[in-house]
């Protein structure tokens, strides 16, 4: 752990900048990058607004958008302190991708506003990355933006928790000798990231998934004030099964955690199957310690990086992004993302894969690219890509 | 003039993009710039607001605004065509005065609107540049935003143009041995950038001065449907004179023209005041052939690059805003504003001054220093200053 001096000293000033990508050095290049020459690129625009994606950054350029009241573990600490969570986004979506981002730290907390202004700035980028949204609002901001704009939306708190989740579910299987379909899976804590993580294992195969929240399983007898509880409800957890965490854990394959600090006990874990898998991603504080947890466990994965098998999302939205603006989608559809889960995984050759290596390093230069190449396919498949299929960006 | 190829092709991509200060290139690294470290740089604002200003890129970060309503002479080409224009914008800002900008083009022309994501956006920046909006909401907007927000807002095409022109006009009087108090001063065209001039040279000590516009002198005992005519016709136009421009413009010592091609005939101005000073700035065509009146003026300005004294704002911005942001400014006010083209014009030495050199080239390194320091000054001493006198940026 660094001393707070060094974070600090290093955030003097931000942690990003704007540059040309041309220097303006005389009167020749004024009139080429300015006025008067630029009023034939504005002109050439004007004619036909899909040459923005040509002749502007927005091919390129991802707006970080936040209104700061669900940052990271801090909570709603506003727009002003969410910044240096959006700036080390931007940093990361440049140094691993090449994605140009900027964040976009908003004063407001209303939902059809923020809508609003998302919308309305929108020309400028090529798609929008949402962050740190406080639930419920997030999925409305997220749901009404895929349908009213078209550039790609993606609530990365949400998906992005989900697909390198399910990348490392689905290795935490192989090693076990275990399939989705086959396997009882606990999903605990069923806010924005947990919703998420759910529909993904369903969407990937998984039948046997219960819900399970602070009042126990969701089950689809039951009707909730939350209508996401009831949408999954109706898709997951087929028997109907009711209790509290600790009864519908027993002789679980999987447990994953996207709850709260130590909320399951040791003898939680002992109660499930055999070839054991926890997923115990909590932040700071895991949903059980690590240390304690993994002699009893087969396979255990954290959202710390201190431990083995980080579920980190720096493993997903960078590449993401970089696959969706490299076929102009207008969409992240669930095909997509699916298909950066599975790409994300597939970075792990088989023959490596074990118990403490089911997930790929976050430096691992392979992985955006993998993520991007099955992206993009899953983008043309399912008919969301605006450029054709030979026209790519030339970034990498 | 450069060929049309060779413009787009500079075009492609766009001309800006986002970099890292510090490259990730380890755990280490991404410990400190995203995840967990970047949370203690989140609770240090959250405790105290203002350190946005010292640990994210607030402090040298402008949004360059457009609806794309009056982008150059094009008129209302919409929020994609006009992000060539902003993105160069941002590129000069950069490149001239070590500013990050960061265009944001919005699909909305509702002044309300406006407003609204402006404010709500405000956190992320520190300052906000209005671009290409027209008249008359410019006025709206701008006014709004500098009563309702704590950092400097400045409508480029009001106030840069109006900057520059008092600037060249000082220098054009000095060489001519006259003043403003004593001058005969007609300005024509009184949209956005009109009135801006009139009430700049009327703050530098302007007072014979008449706007004019399609339908003639404003004049005080006229009450015309636009407020900003009224508010001009108050303080000008001592005499209440009326009158087309031909009638007006007689015994003028300055004309300046900030209207349409081709409005001033050779006879108009032949009737002006010996030692005349004409401004011709409508672009691309001036209000009278350059060529045409050289002839008969003592001094000649345009606002094109291929003739003597370019009135050209590219010499105001970066440095109002570097000065603006050095000090911490909550404004642009009126002082700043003649302090900046004071300094302008300060730039030359009188002895070099001569009736071809009465404005600095834009590529004089004096100019975005003269400028930072003399904006400075006057916001330190009108009190709108928001760091102390000894902290400047480190950026120059």
């Amino acid at each position: 752990m660094r001393i707070l001096g060094d974070i600090i000293e290093l955030h003097q000033g931000g942690k990003i900048e704007t540059m040309l990508k041309h220097p303006i050095v005389n009167k020749e290049d004024l009139a080429k990058v300015y006025t008067p020459g630029v009023a034939q690129v504005c002109e050439e625009i004007a004619r036909n607004q899909s040459k923005a994606y040509e002749l502007t950054t927005k091919k390129n350029t991802v707006a970080v958008v936040s209104d700061g009241t669900a940052v990271l573990g801090l909570g709603d600490i506003g727009p002003h302190a969410a910044m240096p969570v959006m700036e080390g986004k931007a940093a990361l979506f440049k140094q691993f991708a090449g994605v140009d981002a900027v964040p976009v730290c908003l004063d407001t907390k209303d939902t059809e506003e923020i809508i609003r202004i998302v919308k309305a700035i929108a020309p400028t980028f090529g798609g929008i990355n949402l962050e740190d949204i406080a639930s419920p609002r997030c999925f409305e901001i997220e749901a009404r933006l895929r349908a009213e704009l078209d550039i790609p939306i993606f609530h990365d708190d949400q998906h992005g928790t989900a697909i390198v989740s399910l990348a490392g579910v689905l290795n935490a299987l192989k090693v076990c000798g275990k399939t989705l379909a086959q396997s009882r899976i606990i999903v605990n804590g069923l806010g924005a990231a947990g919703l998420s993580v759910a529909k993904m294992l369903l969407k990937a195969g998984a039948i046997e998934l219960i819900g399970v929240d602070r009042h126990g399983a969701i089950s689809r007898d039951m009707e909730y004030d939350n209508p996401h509880w009831n949408e999954l409800a109706a898709m997951s957890n087929p028997h109907g099964e009711r209790g509290a965490l600790s009864e519908v854990i027993r002789g679980a394959d999987v447990f994953i955690g996207v709850s709260a600090g130590n909320i399951l006990s040791l003898s939680d874990v002992q109660s499930m199957a055999d070839d054991r898998i926890v997923f115990a991603m909590a932040n700071p504080v895991p949903e059980i310690d690590p240390v304690i947890a993994a002699p009893f466990v087969r396979v255990l994965a954290t959202g710390r990086s201190d431990f083995p098998n980080q579920i980190n999302n720096v493993l997903c939205f960078p590449g993401i992004f970089r696959g969706a603006l490299d076929c102009g989608a207008t969409d992240i559809n669930e095909d997509m993302k699916l298909a950066a889960a599975q790409a994300i995984s597939s970075v792990i050759d088989p023959a490596d894969l074990n118990e403490h290596y089911i997930i790929p390093d976050v430096f691992d230069v392979r992985v955006v690219e993998r993520i991007r190449l099955a992206v993009m396919e899953a983008a043309y498949r399912s008919g969301v890509a605006r450029y054709e299929p030979l026209v790519v960006s030339d970034v990498h």
